[in-house]
């Protein structure tokens, strides 16, 4: 059984399906975070199933031209099914699988998913932006704000409200960019 | 004539050259910002010469790869030589030369350049950054700051400082940075 469900929704999810589950089952996530799912996951689920998490690292931009090469985070939480998990998502879909635990990913995903929603959110927000007098960089910096700028305000919010460590690198970025500016006057 | 030097040394540089111009020559800047370096060779160079501001929209690491279709701004400021050098620049070179005034050239410049400079320089500053758990998105911003990182400090200072709408969008980024962080509490 597949949760993709916002993250935000997903204890009151699995309450309801908690008492469905057959024994052996295996209970998988997709969300974007993913210290808060799996705890909730197995808080809230039968001990006698199997629990992964994982976080499809692309969205409908990024996987526009398919799946193969794509990444996804994949964390065992419970049992052994994560095997062959792994190896389905591998084989058959094409996907580079990096096993990870809930922790690892949220500090690292806090990083890149955190600052990239940041940054691009800021960036709409400053439209209209240039389109002639641009550089590469910027082109850069402007494609990744296109990838991410349909994504549905649930997403924003797990990525900078459900990861534990998102707060804290957006006050070391803010601490770092104000005092870059400062050293500009 | 071409002055190849930081903004912040034009002024100086002017000075000398200033007296050794024959008439009829042709003096073109490449700094990039455009609005003091135009007034600079106005002001300071024999009304006997044709002047023209330019921005090449490229640095080493995106020409390494070769100059045919990469950007340049180019300002006319003084007299008629500014399309013969837009014609050897788009046919010699295969640029796309694209026609500005230093004033628009500075308020677009200050929205790409100024923000992507700005963004890739904190980027750096927090590094370690994850190299696994990334998103395309993110790889497109991590690529945008490798384009950057070993520009001279000279030019992050140009764009930031001599640019006149710089502090501005500065200003505009942080505010709305500010404001999207404090949704988020």
């Amino acid at each position: 059984m597949v949760i993709a469900v916002p993250v935000a929704s997903m204890s009151e999810t699995l309450r309801v399906i908690a008492p469905l589950v057959r024994p052996g089952a295996l209970v998988l996530d997709v969300g974007s975070v993913k210290v808060e799912p799996a705890r909730l996951m197995r808080e809230l689920l039968p001990p006698h199933v199997d629990i992964v998490a994982t976080h499809p690292l692309f969205g409908p931009q990024s996987a526009r031209h398919g799946l193969r090469g794509l990444k996804i985070a994949l964390c065992p939480i419970r049992g052994d099914s994560h095997r062959r998990v792994a190896a389905f998502l591998q084989i058959a879909l094409g996907l580079k699988v990096i096993e990870t635990t809930p922790d690892a990913h949220d500090r690292d995903a806090a990083l890149s998913q955190g600052l990239t929603h940041l940054i691009a959110k800021v960036l709409v927000k400053m439209e209209p932006l240039p389109d002639l007098i641009t550089t590469r960089s910027f082109d850069l910096l402007y494609e990744a704000m296109e990838m991410v700028r349909h994504d549905p305000p649930e997403l924003f919010d797990a990525i900078e409200r459900l990861n534990p460590y998102a707060l804290e690198v957006r006050r070391r970025f803010f601490d770092l960019a104000s005092a870059l500016d400062a050293d500009l006057h």
